[in-house]
């Protein structure tokens, strides 16, 4: 047993355009008791100040313990280092200060890593004890759990898979490598791969929906696909193609029970989730002599970073089941 | 303390040119007491008759368990699954049929994942809880220690890194897809590369050493660069640019705080490991934000799979330290 464990947690995830936090009762995180949603303000400041005032309009007067997710590495004493997707953020104590201004235990983790939590607690991946959470949205997180736990590495950083190189004359990446696995397979890779379409003359929906070849995002894929457009159903299958070399590359290293892939672009889970699955076997090493790894939308919903940061928060004793190993909160 | 514990074991490694035995005392492994070396045979009755065969040579008598290490998908069962550096050998019960055979207790495992514990135990690994080997040879294996044990994975075949496809638009790999990391990164990939440069004319001493551009090898692009020759220095530096960025690769998706290199290739560590570590910054997602992964040579030497095969086969309950997790013999 914990000796912290709480009844109610407060979860926040910080994103590159949102924070969203939710008050949990630990025994039911599946339906949060109280939500909260502000534009991620710009700067580190303000972040912390944001942060502070959400967690005190969740859980007024109280001292519920705070969780919080953050797009990037983490290290194990609460510190956001560095993230692409939040650039004007760097080496930000994030925890201590959070702790000092509100008194309550705080832990920081990254986003992915608690959705993980989420997803492999109550989610999709319930009763797992190897496998990957993937989130593809503007890039692509990843959370590990590896024989019945999720995994952080030596330094808090694993599960950034979205920067595998697969293709160094790829397109450059914020990181400042080229070819990383989301420049193809992420919500923007989506985007590029529709543009590249409608500029050779391939996507003419895109084009009418857009307005202009260069305009073509991923939404305008997702919306071609919906109304029955061929051309987009070509750029589906290539993106699908992408997403399943990579989590091929992972299945080859990691040997997961099971692939849950989450994430905005996975509002389109009907028209992904069956290409991803019908491209992985010709990706992975010696499929014909192994189990098929079961590929599956996220299933804990928006809430799955937030809902697991209150988690980790609120069982720092790691007893979260398939999600232990987790570091004491400051 | 393991019930089954024994002061002696032996340790098979099932390479795709030679068997290589040894007897350990499982308290001083680092010395083996009898070894044994002989051809692979071809197929998979002479391949068991060999192993066996050797088994009594080096414990003639005796009832020592017997590990075997092999190059490819190895499952929970000690069944072979496939692998393909061992072409003419599929979905063998080799754990069954050399326990029926000898009457020893029989573990089957992956030969990295075997020198991973030998190297995690008392070689360039030791003391570190998060790691991975890589054996450089004609391909490239693996084996991942994480929150202080070996892991192998859902099915047993984690660890098979060779097999990212980095480049979706290089080589053919046996494995039946394109670019996959061992293509660049292994022995065969130096030797491509090394071709690549002599076919281009920019490698003049290693057609000399060769006698013609199609026959350069990994071995002369080795010997041309310990005679000081400047354009084997390149492909070296290209070489070690393709390590780095597998190795990259893995520590975004892993965190280790060690990677330890061994293998054939790793002969030439001197020419190798300052070229590795010097590449690897610029492969790794926020270098500038994170502790520097030490890249090491291996120490454990050539038995370090035959010894680490041993010691899974004694310690089955899974005290090797940072090895635990094994499955219990047939």
């Amino acid at each position: 047993m914990p000796s912290s464990a709480t009844e109610r947690a407060i979860g926040i995830d910080v994103g590159g355009t949102k924070l969203l936090g939710v008050l949990v009762d630990i025994e039911a995180p599946d339906r949060p008791l109280a939500e909260g949603r502000v534009p991620t303000p710009s700067g580190a400041d303000a972040i912390v100040d944001a942060i502070a005032a959400m967690a005190d309009e969740l859980d007024p007067g109280g001292l519920a313990p705070l969780g919080v997710g953050l797009p990037g590495l983490v290290d194990h004493d609460h510190r956001f280092r560095y993230g692409p997707n939040l650039p004007d953020v760097e080496d930000l104590a994030l925890g201590d200060r959070l702790a000092d201004r509100s008194g309550r235990p705080v832990v920081v983790d990254n986003d992915a890593t608690c959705a993980t939590v989420a997803e492999f607690r109550f989610g999709a991946g319930a009763g797992y004890a190897d496998g990957m959470l993937l989130t593809i949205g503007t890039g692509i997180g990843g959370g590990l759990v590896v024989d019945g736990a999720v995994r952080r590495g030596a330094s808090g950083f694993a599960g950034e898979p979205g920067h595998m190189v697969v293709d160094p004359s790829g397109p450059r990446c914020p990181c400042g490598r080229r070819g990383c696995w989301e420049r193809f397979a992420s919500g923007s890779g989506l985007g590029r791969l529709g543009r590249e379409a409608a500029l050779a003359g391939r996507f003419d929906a895109a084009v009418d929906l857009a307005g202009d070849p260069e305009a073509v995002r991923g939404e305008h894929v997702v919306a071609a696909a919906r109304a029955g457009d061929e051309q987009a159903g070509t750029v589906l299958d290539e993106f699908a193609w992408w997403l399943a070399l990579g989590i091929g590359n992972l299945v080859d290293v990691l040997d997961p029970s099971i692939v849950v892939l989450g994430g905005g672009v996975m509002d389109a889970a009907d028209l992904l989730t069956h290409r991803v699955v019908a491209a992985l076997p010709d990706q992975v090493l010696g499929a014909d002599h192994r189990p098929t790894v079961p590929v599956v939308a996220a299933q804990a919903g928006e809430h799955a970073g937030a809902v697991g940061a209150a988690l980790i928060a609120a069982l720092p004793d790691g007893e979260v089941s398939g999600a232990g190993g987790g570091p004491a909160p400051r």
